[in-house]
């Protein structure tokens, strides 16, 4: 199994030592060469130029900066009859454009977004794993040689499905931290109270919510958003007040939370107040 | 074992419905007489006025609508050596005044944020359950009652600390649904995309990522937001313009996360690039 790595950043380097660690021959390529030299040292072959790593092996893997990195590491190599593999993370958009400029190169395109941090990589067990789409011929023939620094999920051939995955999961992520952020700065420095044991109670609560999101995507597959309503947009309402003073009182600008009462807010105006929160996807939509 | 239970909104009705079930005695008022009457089929008894009510039990539970609304309703009773537990949503202040006009009435007084919705009130293993704090003689006493409609934790002798652990958990799950919305926004509608699928992959995401609420509780705690830092506070941010990007090419409003990007954005520029994200509470509270 041979490969060629472009970008040797934190993930472009655990991703290069997990496959040497399998026993692969991988040829690397970075802009510093002082990235490359040291992962030589572990038994990577290290090319000179963009074009002579490409040349080296049929399956090119890169994991630049950004978007416009990879079309200027790229643009002066020979990519016709290769298999590129894209890491770099990016919008849908900016997926499909660089599968469109790699077939008019001559390559087969698969777009990934990497659901993992560096550390994660390559460790047995560690959950890490990679979304990937585009051309289901090129995932097919290489598909255990990307299963090893993370697990591989196919999520079809539109190739900007990937970066879509990647980027909406980063998203929830981000309004669970945001969420948790608030959490913990209400409550941290409050006498008698242990940040560590409220932690406890906050994991265990929010794992307890978690489920709704199941039923959430059923409401919003069949847009039922009135039967069996537990806690309505009113409800959810009643409470903001409650939890915008608190914060002002505990001296924690509510900024985090705010965006979200007032769409909850906007949706009991515009007369969905016995519907539920899920009816908020259609609110963000417009 | 008897109590007197004043409103009976949807939570108070449930409630009431968990200890008639479990064999108490329970006296009952509400201002709109009809959902009294619909408790007395099931074994309640009802009472004409606030202070009737009071004067029947020594345990008074008051759910109604608003702070405003129990000192209202309260106002006419003698409630000298009454056993007061206010279940009514609060800010912790609110909460921490209530105690103080029960002490001076006479009355020992518990505050309770109940972490549930009413359909999970006397359902065994619903993982429903009520914050308690304020006179921890009053708990003692009643706690195998207050134990029968939903788990009771207990929080401390500041009366609002019960209040400030519910509306501190709400603001968690608060996050954590903006997110979900979010995320569901972006992918629903998108053609090759399941939406039940992608709520599997996004239910996993999220728990893979809960656990990096304890390591944030121990960096608040100890200040140590520098040593093994994963994913520091510039790299998110170099996703940030990626999500945003993402989610106006999908026709969604960035809203409920820009909030977050913007905070972590802030970090970086007071030069806590290199830290990591729970460093954010701290600029969460000035």
């Amino acid at each position: 199994m041979t490969l060629t790595v472009l970008g040797l950043g934190a993930m472009g380097t655990a991703l290069t030592r997990a496959w040497l660690a399998a026993g692969h021959h991988v040829t690397v390529w970075n802009r510093t060469p002082a990235r490359a030299e040291r992962l030589a040292a572990e038994g990577a072959t290290v090319a000179a130029t963009p074009a002579e790593a490409v040349a080296a092996n049929r399956l090119v893997v890169t994991c630049l900066l950004d978007h416009a990195s990879v079309v200027d590491v790229l643009d002066g190599t020979d990519l016709a009859g290769r298999d590129l593999v894209d890491l770099t993370t990016g919008t849908p958009a900016q997926a499909r454009d660089r599968a469109e400029w790699a077939a008019g190169r001559g390559a087969r395109y698969v777009d990934g977004g990497i659901m993992a941090v560096p550390p994660m990589i390559g460790v047995p067990d560690s959950g890490a794993y990679v979304f990937y789409s585009g051309s289901v011929d090129l995932f097919a023939e290489h598909e255990r040689t990307l299963a090893v620094p993370a697990g591989a999920k196919w999520v079809g051939d539109d190739p900007g499905h990937a970066a879509l995955h990647d980027v909406a999961l980063l998203g929830g992520m981000t309004g669970l931290f945001a969420g948790v952020t608030h959490a913990f700065a209400l409550v941290h420095g409050e006498k008698d109270i242990d940040t560590g044991e409220f932690a406890t109670l906050l994991v265990d609560w929010l794992a307890a919510c978690l489920p709704f999101t199941q039923r959430m995507a059923q409401r919003i597959v069949t847009g039922d958003y009135t039967s069996d309503v537990t806690s309505n947009l009113a409800m959810q309402v009643t409470a903001n007040r409650t939890m915008v003073d608190t914060a002002v009182d505990q001296g924690v600008r509510p900024d985090l939370i705010t965006p979200y009462l007032d769409l909850s807010a906007r949706g009991v105006a515009e007369g969905q107040g016995a519907e539920d929160g899920a009816r908020l996807i259609e609110l963000l939509r417009r």
